[in-house]
């Protein structure tokens, strides 16, 4: 299978084994451990360590383990390991070069940016409060499967401007096609779905950044991040059923769930305004900070917690979130089924043409 | 099918369409103006309005949909669909003035009334702390019937007096029939099951408006409700163990939902009682108001609550317990059955005995 | 199948009565008022007693339903019944007398006592904050089955010394025998699924006496209580991601149901440490105590509560429990296996090495 290495090619290899810029991990280290001492002693023939000398028996399990195979077989599998992490910390580094400086750039109303092992979905409307238009449910939707495919070990959303989110833009609802009324809910009703079902299916820590006042679809859909920062200025308001309306982003499930039907029937059937500090007492938001250090004093805990090991960080909560999973695909369908009964209501249409009628004579 | 109308009969319906008294809603609106429009000038043939120009859109698009039915169709149309709404009022009208005055007067032990689209089921029997007898579990059952059909918005749940229920009339216990302990403890489980049923498939806003000390069943339910009002007088209590018993009302679910196990415990297995503010911090109860402005705070918000749109709040009402109806049932039959066998117990026979003892030699 | 009692033998069995040490219960009383009033005075014809009269009625029943039984079977039936509670006291008593003394020296590193109808469980390793070594998992799994079947009325579980518990002892990590990593992860996860399984199924009200700080596996487990009582001094921390490891003890189900998302990722994901009355504000803790009053508030309370009846108790609690018996085995299952697949991953070992490492420097 081999043809044996060099002296001289296993020294080369053992030195550049330095200029690895990323911790192989513990295991690899072991493994190289192991293979060197074989190379150069042979088999491992040196006394067990203690039970609780945890470090040296582990080293010892891995020399051990390699049994009897030759010095010559062990410095050609050192050297085919060496060659193979160095590649591989080259080529990702050239991927890493190939993309695109500020991949942000692609989306028309978000800016998607990563850094410190943090990728961040900023709502780029400030001049419209941050209205979820249907391009941008679109451009959401694809920045979350983004996320989740990258490198990064956490993801933030958050807000440009003033406000963190006023909810769906209502001119979503003027965009009526010859389709007619049916049509047009039939579509939202899809959309809708597929976007909470990306946060849903969403498999890292996910955090909200809620730098001002939130409202609607950018409340309910709260209960399914995983921490919720909130300034001080931050207030969650649910106005459906005043539109005519009924709750989505699985919050008919998850609010009652988090504080009660008591409080969650206040906000999602009678329209109360809860303030950040509300919020937080009822578990919908984490904490709230002052708004003049939120965020940095934001920033600085979620920089410590991207330095937490990713996959622990990724399995557990997908382990959380799995409890409940089936169940949140059920509320969803259920929530979208009767929006769409809704939108073509009475009630609704009445409701949103006053919107329309107040808005226009101011 | 029609022999078309007379100008004059078109003049006549036009003109009775102010004589309406109540909105007929958008959509009806949006035909009647469709078919004016059709009837006067024939078939839509004006530009299409902006995709922006939501109100003029949706006129159009209700006449344009009419197609190309001609003028003597579309009279006979407006004609039948005024004369429908004229009778489908006179009608209603006629209904409510057969309903006798003050339906509250068919029950002995509860007022019921309706007033700004708010029924309130009274409990009525102040001089006993309004604890539920046999009889008054009965009618509760059929006052919320009635108020699930009846034309109001919200149902409103209150004592007569200071107290709010005492819960189970204990005296119930004492009608031990011929038929012995264990058919009474099997109707007696049968009537709780149905009792519980009623609030569990209440299919509009409920809401509890704690006027004072409440115990036992009255407290266990208020995990049913939507909305839970309490002057801060209020207390809440369910001293189930100490007389031998077990908790019902789907509290075995729900108080560990809403609470937790380590706060449910303390008031299900040891009867601790709560004040309305510890209630409150529970999720239990929705907000605690002052004594004094209690009633006049409360009533101000529930009749501006029941002005929202009637439709959407009761949907949405019905889509948040549909997460859990089937949950709820079962619970109730398991708390039933465990009852009954409780009520048949030595402990139970023992403490109800004590109870009465205690009382007798006051 | 009798041959007659003599009265002299029927007035032996009335005075022995009187020696009877425990109280036999209502429905034996009854049995016995019955039997007495037919031997002495033949068949009830006295008048039926009031509904109201629920004493005299209970007594008036039981003497009814012996209906025309002999005054001699009554009789023979009578002293039957006495002289079987009296030898079931003797042999109880016997029984008791059997048992050593002090049961909770068969445990290495608990102590077990039972006093005041309430079993304590005393994690007893103070000198090493009560950490849980693979001895003591075994231990308290014995422990608690033992509680359950003992005559005890409720079930605490403490700490002796300063620290409730330090969670899972790390030293267990170390014991890594030829089988190696694989093989060690597996044993751990069945250990492991065992001792939460024991939580699970406990039959009687457990109750936590948090007598200082606690860690890890101490602290999730606490979702599978009853009650938790806290000294103020008591913390509650569950590092996992920074071990690399992930959520056990049903935490990954019961701290999102009993505290949100939002609030539950914080402890479970990114190792926040809560203060107890962080701990009590959010559900997981009943009640915190002042540190200097602490115990005496505590034990005096839970003496209290071992005075109710002890069926109502157990049943209430067990009716709690089956609300989700199911689906807490499965999530233990789930956790016990996302935890085996951690044990064995990069990510823990590096982290548990690095914990040793800095141990050992220090």
């Amino acid at each position: 299978m081999f043809s044996g290495v060099t002296v001289e090619q296993f020294e080369q290899a053992k030195n550049k084994l330095s200029t690895l810029k990323k911790d192989p991990g513990n295991e690899v280290k072991l493994k190289i451990y192991a293979l060197f001492k074989q190379a150069t002693q042979g088999p491992c023939n040196t006394p067990k360590p203690g039970m609780l000398d945890f470090v040296n028996k582990a080293k010892w399990d891995a020399w051990k383990s390699l049994g009897s195979i030759s010095q010559d077989e062990a410095r050609q599998q050192y050297c085919n390991l060496i060659g193979y992490l160095l590649e591989a910390e080259a080529g990702s580094s050239a991927q890493v070069a190939a993309k695109p400086a500020g991949s942000g750039a692609t989306y028309e109303t978000l800016l998607v940016t990563t850094e410190d092992d943090i990728t961040t979905i900023k709502l780029n409307r400030p001049a419209k409060k941050n209205a979820i238009t249907t391009e941008m449910y679109n451009e959401i939707i694809a920045a979350l499967e983004q996320a989740a495919k990258d490198d990064s070990v956490i993801t933030v959303f958050t807000g440009a401007g003033d406000f963190y989110c006023s909810g769906n833009d209502l001119t979503n609802f003027t965009k009526i096609t010859e389709d007619g009324v049916q049509e047009m809910a039939r579509r939202g009703g899809e959309l809708l779905r597929k976007y909470v079902k990306a946060y849903i299916d969403f498999p890292k820590p996910l955090v909200a950044v809620v730098n001002g006042p939130a409202v609607g679809v950018s409340v309910t859909v709260l209960g399914l991040f995983d921490v919720v920062y909130a300034t001080e200025r931050a207030t969650f308001h649910t106005p459906f059923s005043q539109l005519g309306q009924s709750a989505e982003g699985c919050s008919s499930y998850t609010f009652p769930k988090l504080m009660g039907a008591a409080k969650a029937s206040e906000m999602l059937l009678f329209n109360k305004k809860l303030t950040a500090a509300q919020a937080c007492e009822l578990g919908l938001v984490t904490e709230v900070f002052p708004d003049s250090s939120f965020q940095s004093e934001v920033w600085t805990r979620l920089k410590a917690y991207a330095k937490l090991p990713p996959n622990s960080l990724a399995l557990s909560k997908q382990l959380i979130r799995s409890m409940e999973k089936e169940r949140l695909y059920a509320v969803n369908d259920a929530e979208v089924e009767l929006l769409v009964e809704r939108w073509t209501s009475d009630e609704c249409i009445n409701a949103v043409m006053s919107f329309f009628s107040a808005k226009a004579k101011l």
